[in-house]
Protein backbone atom coordinates (compact mmCIF):
# COMPACT_ATOMS: atom_id res chain seq x y z
CA UNK A 1 0.00 0.00 0.00
CA UNK A 2 1.09 3.26 -1.33
CA UNK A 3 -0.26 6.28 -2.31
CA UNK A 4 2.34 7.37 -5.02
CA UNK A 5 0.05 7.70 -7.87
CA UNK A 6 -2.76 9.02 -5.38
CA UNK A 7 -3.61 13.11 -5.56
CA UNK A 8 -3.01 14.28 -2.10
CA UNK A 9 -6.29 13.71 0.55
CA UNK A 10 -6.48 17.99 1.28
CA UNK A 11 -7.34 17.62 -2.65
CA UNK A 12 -10.68 16.55 -1.28
CA UNK A 13 -11.52 18.76 1.46
CA UNK A 14 -12.64 22.05 1.12
CA UNK A 15 -11.22 24.59 3.78
CA UNK A 16 -12.90 27.43 5.19
CA UNK A 17 -13.05 30.83 3.53
CA UNK A 18 -9.86 33.26 4.78
CA UNK A 19 -7.61 30.73 5.94
CA UNK A 20 -4.01 32.08 6.13
CA UNK A 21 -1.97 31.09 3.48
CA UNK A 22 0.61 29.26 6.04
CA UNK A 23 -1.98 28.00 7.80
CA UNK A 24 -3.80 26.36 5.10
CA UNK A 25 -0.79 24.91 3.80
CA UNK A 26 0.50 23.36 7.09
CA UNK A 27 -3.30 22.11 7.74
CA UNK A 28 -2.77 20.20 4.21
CA UNK A 29 0.43 18.46 5.37
CA UNK A 30 -1.70 17.30 8.83
CA UNK A 31 -4.22 15.89 7.32
CA UNK A 32 -1.66 14.36 4.57
CA UNK A 33 -0.06 12.56 6.76
CA UNK A 34 -2.72 11.03 8.46
CA UNK A 35 -1.92 8.00 5.54
CA UNK A 36 1.20 6.99 7.70
CA UNK A 37 -1.79 5.07 9.84
CA UNK A 38 -2.48 3.07 6.84
CA UNK A 39 1.39 1.70 6.02
CA UNK A 40 1.49 -1.55 7.61
CA UNK A 41 5.01 -2.84 8.52
CA UNK A 42 5.82 -6.24 8.91
CA UNK A 43 6.50 -6.42 12.91
CA UNK A 44 3.56 -7.52 14.59
CA UNK A 45 2.23 -6.19 17.59
CA UNK A 46 2.77 -7.83 20.91
CA UNK A 47 -0.83 -6.51 22.32
CA UNK A 48 -3.00 -7.95 19.40
CA UNK A 49 -3.26 -10.25 16.37
CA UNK A 50 -2.00 -7.87 13.19
CA UNK A 51 0.77 -6.24 12.23
CA UNK A 52 2.09 -2.48 13.34
CA UNK A 53 1.50 0.49 11.12
CA UNK A 54 4.31 3.14 10.82
CA UNK A 55 2.33 5.52 12.83
CA UNK A 56 2.49 3.60 15.72
CA UNK A 57 5.53 2.73 15.19
CA UNK A 58 6.76 6.37 14.92
CA UNK A 59 5.00 6.74 18.51
CA UNK A 60 6.32 3.68 20.04
CA UNK A 61 10.18 4.73 18.95
CA UNK A 62 9.45 8.43 20.40
CA UNK A 63 8.30 6.84 23.94
CA UNK A 64 11.15 4.83 23.72
CA UNK A 65 13.48 7.30 23.24
CA UNK A 66 12.21 9.19 26.84
CA UNK A 67 12.67 5.70 28.75
CA UNK A 68 15.92 4.88 26.87
CA UNK A 69 17.79 8.11 25.56
CA UNK A 70 20.10 7.55 29.17
CA UNK A 71 21.53 4.59 26.89
CA UNK A 72 23.12 6.89 24.55
CA UNK A 73 26.81 6.61 24.47
CA UNK A 74 27.49 9.92 23.59
CA UNK A 75 24.86 13.01 25.30
CA UNK A 76 21.81 13.39 22.95
CA UNK A 77 19.60 16.28 22.22
CA UNK A 78 16.25 14.14 23.39
CA UNK A 79 14.32 16.75 21.56
CA UNK A 80 16.24 16.56 18.53
CA UNK A 81 16.11 12.76 18.77
CA UNK A 82 12.20 12.61 19.03
CA UNK A 83 11.52 14.77 16.06
CA UNK A 84 14.11 12.53 14.25
CA UNK A 85 11.64 9.50 14.80
CA UNK A 86 8.43 11.08 14.47
CA UNK A 87 9.36 12.19 10.92
CA UNK A 88 11.79 9.44 9.60
CA UNK A 89 9.20 7.19 8.67
CA UNK A 90 6.91 10.01 6.74
CA UNK A 91 8.22 9.20 3.14
CA UNK A 92 6.91 5.79 3.38
CA UNK A 93 3.32 7.30 2.77
CA UNK A 94 4.70 7.25 -1.10
CA UNK A 95 7.53 4.83 -1.33
CA UNK A 96 5.79 2.50 0.91
CA UNK A 97 7.83 0.21 3.72
CA UNK A 98 11.03 -2.27 2.64
CA UNK A 99 11.25 -4.96 4.73
CA UNK A 100 14.51 -5.20 6.38
CA UNK A 101 15.34 -8.21 5.09
CA UNK A 102 14.06 -7.21 1.50
CA UNK A 103 17.57 -6.87 -0.68
CA UNK A 104 15.60 -6.75 -3.73
CA UNK A 105 13.47 -4.06 -2.48
CA UNK A 106 16.40 -2.37 -1.18
CA UNK A 107 18.17 -2.25 -4.46
CA UNK A 108 15.43 1.29 -5.74
CA UNK A 109 14.11 2.04 -2.17
CA UNK A 110 16.35 4.93 -2.05
CA UNK A 111 15.17 6.72 -5.35
CA UNK A 112 11.49 5.95 -4.37
CA UNK A 113 12.36 7.84 -1.04
CA UNK A 114 14.08 10.93 -2.46
CA UNK A 115 10.93 11.19 -5.02
CA UNK A 116 8.34 10.91 -1.99
CA UNK A 117 10.45 13.22 0.17
CA UNK A 118 10.54 15.71 -2.70
CA UNK A 119 6.71 15.68 -2.37
CA UNK A 120 5.49 15.49 0.95
CA UNK A 121 7.67 17.85 2.62
CA UNK A 122 6.75 20.48 -0.78
CA UNK A 123 3.38 20.71 0.76
CA UNK A 124 4.84 22.78 3.53
CA UNK A 125 5.61 26.42 3.79
CA UNK A 126 8.72 26.69 2.81
CA UNK A 127 10.90 27.13 5.86
CA UNK A 128 9.01 24.36 7.07
CA UNK A 129 10.28 22.67 4.38
CA UNK A 130 13.79 22.98 4.63
CA UNK A 131 13.67 22.00 8.30
CA UNK A 132 11.52 18.37 7.49
CA UNK A 133 13.55 17.62 5.03
CA UNK A 134 16.70 18.21 7.05
CA UNK A 135 15.01 16.37 9.82
CA UNK A 136 15.05 13.12 6.93
CA UNK A 137 18.56 13.88 5.43
CA UNK A 138 19.86 13.60 9.19
CA UNK A 139 18.02 10.32 10.43
CA UNK A 140 19.69 8.72 6.86
CA UNK A 141 22.80 9.88 6.84
CA UNK A 142 23.33 8.55 10.51
CA UNK A 143 26.36 11.17 11.31
CA UNK A 144 24.81 12.72 14.41
CA UNK A 145 24.45 11.12 18.11
CA UNK A 146 20.54 11.58 17.92
CA UNK A 147 20.40 10.07 14.10
CA UNK A 148 22.66 7.07 15.23
CA UNK A 149 20.14 6.98 18.38
CA UNK A 150 16.52 7.30 16.57
CA UNK A 151 18.62 4.41 14.35
CA UNK A 152 19.29 2.10 16.61
CA UNK A 153 15.56 2.80 18.22
CA UNK A 154 14.21 2.06 14.86
CA UNK A 155 15.95 -0.91 15.17
CA UNK A 156 15.73 -1.89 18.76
CA UNK A 157 11.58 -1.52 18.21
CA UNK A 158 11.10 -4.39 16.14
CA UNK A 159 13.27 -6.71 17.53
CA UNK A 160 11.55 -6.43 20.86
CA UNK A 161 8.22 -7.15 18.88
CA UNK A 162 9.48 -10.27 17.43
CA UNK A 163 11.00 -11.15 20.21
CA UNK A 164 8.18 -11.18 22.54
CA UNK A 165 6.47 -12.62 19.42
CA UNK A 166 8.43 -15.79 20.05
CA UNK A 167 9.91 -14.96 16.60
CA UNK A 168 7.78 -12.51 14.50
CA UNK A 169 9.30 -11.29 11.21
CA UNK A 170 12.60 -13.67 12.36
CA UNK A 171 10.52 -16.88 11.32
CA UNK A 172 11.03 -15.51 7.42
CA UNK A 173 12.30 -18.10 5.44
CA UNK A 174 15.72 -17.86 4.33
CA UNK A 175 16.59 -15.23 7.84
CA UNK A 176 19.35 -16.41 10.00
CA UNK A 177 20.44 -15.50 13.08
CA UNK A 178 23.43 -14.14 11.27
CA UNK A 179 21.57 -11.53 9.33
CA UNK A 180 19.66 -10.23 12.44
CA UNK A 181 23.13 -9.38 14.54
CA UNK A 182 24.15 -7.88 10.59
CA UNK A 183 21.08 -5.78 10.51
CA UNK A 184 20.99 -4.85 14.03
CA UNK A 185 24.71 -3.64 14.73
CA UNK A 186 23.85 -0.28 14.05
CA UNK A 187 22.30 -0.70 17.40
CA UNK A 188 25.96 -0.69 18.83
CA UNK A 189 26.78 2.64 17.27
CA UNK A 190 24.46 3.95 19.67
CA UNK A 191 24.31 2.76 22.78
CA UNK A 192 27.13 -0.37 24.07
CA UNK A 193 24.29 -1.30 26.91
CA UNK A 194 21.24 -1.67 24.57
CA UNK A 195 23.40 -3.36 22.08
CA UNK A 196 24.75 -5.64 24.83
CA UNK A 197 21.39 -6.88 25.10
CA UNK A 198 20.10 -6.98 21.60
CA UNK A 199 22.86 -9.37 21.06
CA UNK A 200 21.14 -11.48 24.04
CA UNK A 201 17.87 -11.42 23.15
CA UNK A 202 19.04 -12.52 19.35
CA UNK A 203 21.22 -15.59 20.90
CA UNK A 204 18.40 -16.29 23.32
CA UNK A 205 16.17 -16.52 20.00
CA UNK A 206 19.03 -18.82 18.08
CA UNK A 207 18.84 -20.78 21.12
CA UNK A 208 14.82 -21.28 21.60
CA UNK A 209 14.10 -21.90 17.34
CA UNK A 210 12.47 -18.60 17.27
CA UNK A 211 15.13 -17.72 14.54
CA UNK A 212 17.26 -19.78 12.49
CA UNK A 213 21.25 -20.07 13.07
CA UNK A 214 23.60 -19.65 10.35
CA UNK A 215 25.25 -22.79 9.14
CA UNK A 216 28.39 -22.58 8.81
CA UNK A 217 30.80 -24.08 5.89
CA UNK A 218 32.66 -27.30 6.88
CA UNK B 1 -11.69 -2.37 25.50
CA UNK B 2 -9.24 -1.81 28.15
CA UNK B 3 -6.63 -4.12 30.44
CA UNK B 4 -7.91 -2.86 33.48
CA UNK B 5 -7.96 -6.74 34.89
CA UNK B 6 -5.27 -8.29 32.80
CA UNK B 7 -1.66 -8.87 33.63
CA UNK B 8 1.18 -7.03 32.68
CA UNK B 9 2.24 -8.22 28.72
CA UNK B 10 5.39 -8.41 30.03
CA UNK B 11 4.77 -10.89 32.14
CA UNK B 12 4.67 -13.59 29.42
CA UNK B 13 7.87 -12.37 28.09
CA UNK B 14 10.58 -13.83 29.40
CA UNK B 15 14.12 -11.84 29.57
CA UNK B 16 17.46 -13.33 28.55
CA UNK B 17 19.38 -13.70 32.02
CA UNK B 18 21.72 -11.33 32.85
CA UNK B 19 19.78 -8.21 32.10
CA UNK B 20 20.36 -5.52 34.29
CA UNK B 21 17.08 -4.52 37.00
CA UNK B 22 16.68 -1.02 35.62
CA UNK B 23 16.58 -2.00 31.84
CA UNK B 24 14.71 -5.17 32.99
CA UNK B 25 11.95 -2.72 34.58
CA UNK B 26 12.26 -0.11 31.16
CA UNK B 27 11.69 -2.82 28.77
CA UNK B 28 8.95 -4.13 30.35
CA UNK B 29 6.87 -1.01 30.42
CA UNK B 30 8.24 -0.68 26.77
CA UNK B 31 6.58 -3.80 25.96
CA UNK B 32 3.21 -2.66 27.74
CA UNK B 33 2.72 0.00 25.98
CA UNK B 34 2.08 -1.61 23.26
CA UNK B 35 -1.38 -1.91 24.06
CA UNK B 36 -1.81 1.74 23.49
CA UNK B 37 -2.22 0.59 19.70
CA UNK B 38 -5.53 -1.63 20.55
CA UNK B 39 -7.32 1.41 22.67
CA UNK B 40 -9.75 2.45 20.21
CA UNK B 41 -11.00 6.10 19.63
CA UNK B 42 -13.78 7.33 18.01
CA UNK B 43 -12.84 9.48 15.66
CA UNK B 44 -12.22 7.96 12.28
CA UNK B 45 -9.36 8.38 9.90
CA UNK B 46 -9.18 10.61 6.72
CA UNK B 47 -7.16 8.07 4.96
CA UNK B 48 -9.11 4.96 5.95
CA UNK B 49 -12.98 3.42 6.58
CA UNK B 50 -12.14 2.85 10.25
CA UNK B 51 -11.08 4.57 13.42
CA UNK B 52 -7.57 5.81 15.00
CA UNK B 53 -6.28 4.10 17.76
CA UNK B 54 -4.25 6.03 20.57
CA UNK B 55 -0.88 5.02 19.68
CA UNK B 56 -1.67 6.69 15.84
CA UNK B 57 -3.45 9.66 17.76
CA UNK B 58 -0.41 10.44 19.93
CA UNK B 59 1.63 10.28 17.13
CA UNK B 60 0.06 12.54 15.25
CA UNK B 61 -0.42 15.01 18.12
CA UNK B 62 3.68 14.90 18.22
CA UNK B 63 3.71 15.44 14.88
CA UNK B 64 0.88 18.94 14.93
CA UNK B 65 3.06 20.36 17.65
CA UNK B 66 6.39 20.17 15.17
CA UNK B 67 4.30 22.37 12.80
CA UNK B 68 1.83 24.44 14.47
CA UNK B 69 4.13 25.54 17.74
CA UNK B 70 4.81 28.84 16.07
CA UNK B 71 1.09 29.73 16.62
CA UNK B 72 1.14 29.48 20.92
CA UNK B 73 0.63 32.31 22.43
CA UNK B 74 2.77 32.09 25.33
CA UNK B 75 6.29 31.08 23.74
CA UNK B 76 6.61 26.75 24.81
CA UNK B 77 9.04 24.23 24.94
CA UNK B 78 8.28 22.23 22.26
CA UNK B 79 10.46 19.04 23.51
CA UNK B 80 8.51 18.92 26.85
CA UNK B 81 5.52 19.73 24.50
CA UNK B 82 5.92 16.45 22.16
CA UNK B 83 6.79 14.77 25.67
CA UNK B 84 2.98 15.39 27.13
CA UNK B 85 1.50 14.52 23.96
CA UNK B 86 3.52 11.25 24.00
CA UNK B 87 2.60 10.23 27.24
CA UNK B 88 -0.98 11.78 27.91
CA UNK B 89 -3.23 8.93 26.98
CA UNK B 90 -1.42 5.97 28.21
CA UNK B 91 -3.47 5.50 30.95
CA UNK B 92 -6.43 4.77 28.99
CA UNK B 93 -4.36 1.13 28.27
CA UNK B 94 -5.99 0.41 31.67
CA UNK B 95 -8.94 3.20 31.89
CA UNK B 96 -10.38 3.09 28.47
CA UNK B 97 -10.95 6.43 25.80
CA UNK B 98 -13.54 8.06 27.41
CA UNK B 99 -15.75 9.70 24.49
CA UNK B 100 -15.80 13.75 23.75
CA UNK B 101 -19.56 13.93 24.42
CA UNK B 102 -19.64 11.16 26.73
CA UNK B 103 -21.24 12.90 29.49
CA UNK B 104 -21.86 9.24 31.82
CA UNK B 105 -18.25 7.70 31.24
CA UNK B 106 -17.06 11.23 32.55
CA UNK B 107 -18.51 10.99 35.64
CA UNK B 108 -15.68 8.07 37.04
CA UNK B 109 -13.05 9.02 34.39
CA UNK B 110 -10.74 10.81 36.63
CA UNK B 111 -10.63 7.55 39.09
CA UNK B 112 -10.27 5.02 36.35
CA UNK B 113 -7.45 7.12 35.35
CA UNK B 114 -5.64 7.66 38.77
CA UNK B 115 -5.61 4.10 39.30
CA UNK B 116 -4.74 3.45 35.85
CA UNK B 117 -1.61 6.10 36.18
CA UNK B 118 -0.62 4.43 39.73
CA UNK B 119 -0.42 1.07 38.17
CA UNK B 120 1.69 1.91 34.43
CA UNK B 121 4.18 4.27 35.97
CA UNK B 122 5.00 2.34 38.76
CA UNK B 123 6.65 -0.40 36.23
CA UNK B 124 9.25 2.26 35.61
CA UNK B 125 12.32 3.31 37.68
CA UNK B 126 11.63 4.95 40.53
CA UNK B 127 13.39 8.26 38.95
CA UNK B 128 11.33 8.03 35.69
CA UNK B 129 8.13 6.57 37.17
CA UNK B 130 8.03 10.70 38.79
CA UNK B 131 8.70 11.66 36.18
CA UNK B 132 6.31 10.55 33.84
CA UNK B 133 3.72 10.83 36.43
CA UNK B 134 4.63 14.42 36.36
CA UNK B 135 4.50 14.99 32.49
CA UNK B 136 0.77 13.69 32.94
CA UNK B 137 -0.13 15.43 35.82
CA UNK B 138 0.93 18.50 34.20
CA UNK B 139 -0.89 17.62 30.63
CA UNK B 140 -4.18 17.12 32.96
CA UNK B 141 -3.62 20.54 35.04
CA UNK B 142 -3.26 22.81 31.90
CA UNK B 143 -1.74 25.06 34.11
CA UNK B 144 1.57 25.89 31.93
CA UNK B 145 1.82 27.16 28.55
CA UNK B 146 3.41 23.59 27.00
CA UNK B 147 0.27 21.75 28.79
CA UNK B 148 -1.96 24.04 27.49
CA UNK B 149 -1.04 23.76 23.95
CA UNK B 150 -0.92 19.74 24.10
CA UNK B 151 -4.38 20.24 25.34
CA UNK B 152 -5.04 22.45 22.03
CA UNK B 153 -3.35 19.88 19.69
CA UNK B 154 -5.39 16.89 21.51
CA UNK B 155 -8.89 19.18 20.60
CA UNK B 156 -7.96 20.31 17.14
CA UNK B 157 -6.55 16.99 15.83
CA UNK B 158 -10.02 15.43 16.28
CA UNK B 159 -11.79 18.63 14.24
CA UNK B 160 -9.27 18.45 11.86
CA UNK B 161 -10.35 14.43 11.13
CA UNK B 162 -14.35 15.33 11.79
CA UNK B 163 -14.52 17.89 9.74
CA UNK B 164 -12.26 16.85 6.86
CA UNK B 165 -14.79 13.22 7.02
CA UNK B 166 -17.84 15.38 6.89
CA UNK B 167 -19.34 14.93 10.38
CA UNK B 168 -17.57 12.12 11.73
CA UNK B 169 -18.41 11.83 15.70
CA UNK B 170 -20.05 15.42 15.27
CA UNK B 171 -23.23 13.15 13.41
CA UNK B 172 -23.45 11.60 16.85
CA UNK B 173 -27.28 11.65 18.04
CA UNK B 174 -27.93 14.94 20.73
CA UNK B 175 -24.33 16.46 19.64
CA UNK B 176 -24.28 20.01 18.39
CA UNK B 177 -22.61 22.76 17.25
CA UNK B 178 -22.77 24.71 20.52
CA UNK B 179 -21.27 21.35 22.33
CA UNK B 180 -18.55 21.12 19.82
CA UNK B 181 -17.65 25.06 20.41
CA UNK B 182 -18.11 24.40 23.87
CA UNK B 183 -15.71 21.44 24.04
CA UNK B 184 -13.13 23.34 21.91
CA UNK B 185 -12.57 25.99 23.10
CA UNK B 186 -9.59 25.33 25.57
CA UNK B 187 -7.90 25.47 22.15
CA UNK B 188 -8.12 29.55 22.49
CA UNK B 189 -6.62 29.13 25.71
CA UNK B 190 -3.07 27.98 24.14
CA UNK B 191 -3.72 30.15 20.55
CA UNK B 192 -5.75 32.66 19.26
CA UNK B 193 -5.42 31.89 15.54
CA UNK B 194 -5.68 28.23 15.84
CA UNK B 195 -8.69 28.92 17.83
CA UNK B 196 -9.69 31.51 15.52
CA UNK B 197 -9.63 28.61 12.27
CA UNK B 198 -11.19 26.35 14.91
CA UNK B 199 -14.25 28.01 15.09
CA UNK B 200 -14.21 28.59 11.15
CA UNK B 201 -14.61 24.94 10.89
CA UNK B 202 -17.10 24.29 13.43
CA UNK B 203 -19.19 27.07 11.91
CA UNK B 204 -18.65 25.51 7.94
CA UNK B 205 -20.09 21.98 9.65
CA UNK B 206 -23.26 23.46 10.47
CA UNK B 207 -23.69 25.44 7.40
CA UNK B 208 -22.89 22.45 5.72
CA UNK B 209 -25.22 20.66 8.13
CA UNK B 210 -22.62 17.96 9.08
CA UNK B 211 -23.26 18.85 12.75
CA UNK B 212 -26.59 19.76 14.47
CA UNK B 213 -26.92 23.19 15.10
CA UNK B 214 -28.07 23.98 18.73
CA UNK B 215 -32.00 24.98 19.26
CA UNK B 216 -32.17 28.08 20.39
CA UNK B 217 -35.35 28.94 22.90
CA UNK B 218 -37.74 31.17 22.02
Amino acid sequence: MTYEDAPALAASVQQPDGVPERLHQQIDFILEVDRLKTIVRRSPLLSADRRENDAEHSWHLALMTLVLAEYADEPVDVSKTLALVLVHDLVEIYAGDTFLYDTTGAADQEEREQRAARRLFAMLPADQHSRFRALWDEFEARKTPEARFAKAMDRLQPLLLNFANKGGTWRTPGVTDADVRARKSVIGDASAPLWEYAQKVIDMGAANGWVARQKHAE
